[in-house]
């Protein structure tokens, strides 16, 4: 094919833009992401992604949903960092659409390196993180000058003492910092076990905030000795941010 | 002036929205931010705030930038809320616009708590925060997978030992999270050498991110070592955010 209009096409006009998109309030896309989406014309998202954002497209854009993709519960990332080069190389304008920032969690780095080394060109627009926005949209915010002069953002899909966990959560306990933990809600009993263990006090108070920025937004208060307990009792489900800290208590 | 039509509107109209501007580019303002910026009859930002977003309003808005009111320095913080209880008491659409996320180190719940308490309706739009973008648009993923499961931000305009300080530095260094400090850039000598005194490797990545999302960005990549020697060398000012960890050397 080299040398046909058809690759031209591809190796001058096929890139791949990674969108953070916020939490599932398509208000809280930015204004270079929107933008970014209105060019489109592949894109591929994420079930946590503000897939209303979507709704406005016109309708040759390919909207591609990678949870909805065969491949047991979610499908690989070999599979999508292959999906945005196959689309770039195409020729086409790809936006990969993610819930918050993509390289919070969001393996970004993982598909930028991916185009990089297909020779894509690739772009990273920033987005809200729910690390922050889901505690502020419930009041609680993560620094309050003479409370907290820092916050730590941790993954809890690996609990404390896992052999994959990377994280010294008795460290974190000494830190001083408000933790939030994306993805905790399964490991949450042993996190907040850990902390404890670690000399956290377990008066000290704590917040989950569940579906935040859409409409069935919840916040359960409670402490770190009772917040795994509470969170059972309350049904509380993924998607779901915990907040350590006495800033929870604000 | 109870009852009159004024007070009425005052009651009645008066509001103050918190938007988060995110760093420098307008690109970077929510969709949500740029409509409530669009419906301002005042918009009181600060110097860091994208001010570029602000060309475009109709001339009948006021703006007023608090790092210009002649207060010293910075306009204090009580100034500030008294500025926001005021306008919205005189019935006007405040947007109180920051750089970066009104809830990470920007004082933004003190302006709600003090609008709270003046009866005044108050409403927070989270934005892009320049502790996960500044990276970001340098190339470094505050997370990545098997690298770094976390990551902490604090605020470096306290350095360690001082007795204001929060935070933990040694327990941080042994956090095994990326490090993110704002604020950093006058205090970096003692705070990568506490670092390194708690145990740190000196040969640990770090890179600082300065003017981040603006033309004049640029990127130092250093180690934790000889990372301040090189900022100084660099003649690297504020604004301007370090990133401490392994991701700093993707």
């Amino acid at each position: 094919m080299q040398g046909s209009p058809e690759s031209t096409r591809s190796a001058e006009g096929g890139t791949v833009t990674l969108v953070g998109g916020g939490p599932a309030d398509p208000g809280l896309l930015t204004v270079a992401g929107q933008a970014a989406l209105a060019e489109a014309d592949v894109v591929v998202t994420d079930r946590l992604a503000p897939l209303a954002a979507l709704d406005s497209l016109p309708p040759h854009v390919e909207i591609i949903d990678v949870a909805k993709i065969p491949h047991g519960r979610s499908t690989s990332q070999e599979t999508i960092n292959a999906l945005l080069v196959e689309h770039a190389r195409a020729g086409r304008r790809v936006v990969r659409l993610k819930g918050g920032d993509s390289f919070v969690f969001g393996r970004g780095h993982e598909e930028v390196e991916a185009c990089r080394e297909a020779g894509v060109p690739t772009r990273v627009i920033p987005g809200v993180t729910s690390a922050i926005s889901a505690p502020e949209l419930a009041g609680i915010p993560v620094t309050h000058r003479g409370v907290s002069q820092g916050f730590t953002v941790v993954s809890g899909h690996v609990p404390p003492g896992h052999p994959d966990s990377t994280v010294d959560w008795a460290a974190l306990a000494r830190s001083g910092t408000t933790l939030v933990v994306l993805m905790g809600i399964r490991t949450l009993a042993a996190i907040t076990a850990a902390l404890v263990d670690a000399g956290l006090d377990p008066a000290t108070p704590a917040a989950v905030v569940a579906d935040a920025a859409r409409p069935s937004q919840r916040t359960v208060r409670a402490t770190v000795g009772d917040l795994a307990a509470r969170v059972v009792a309350e049904q509380i489900g993924a998607p779901a941010v915990v907040v350590i800290g006495p800033v929870a208590a604000l």
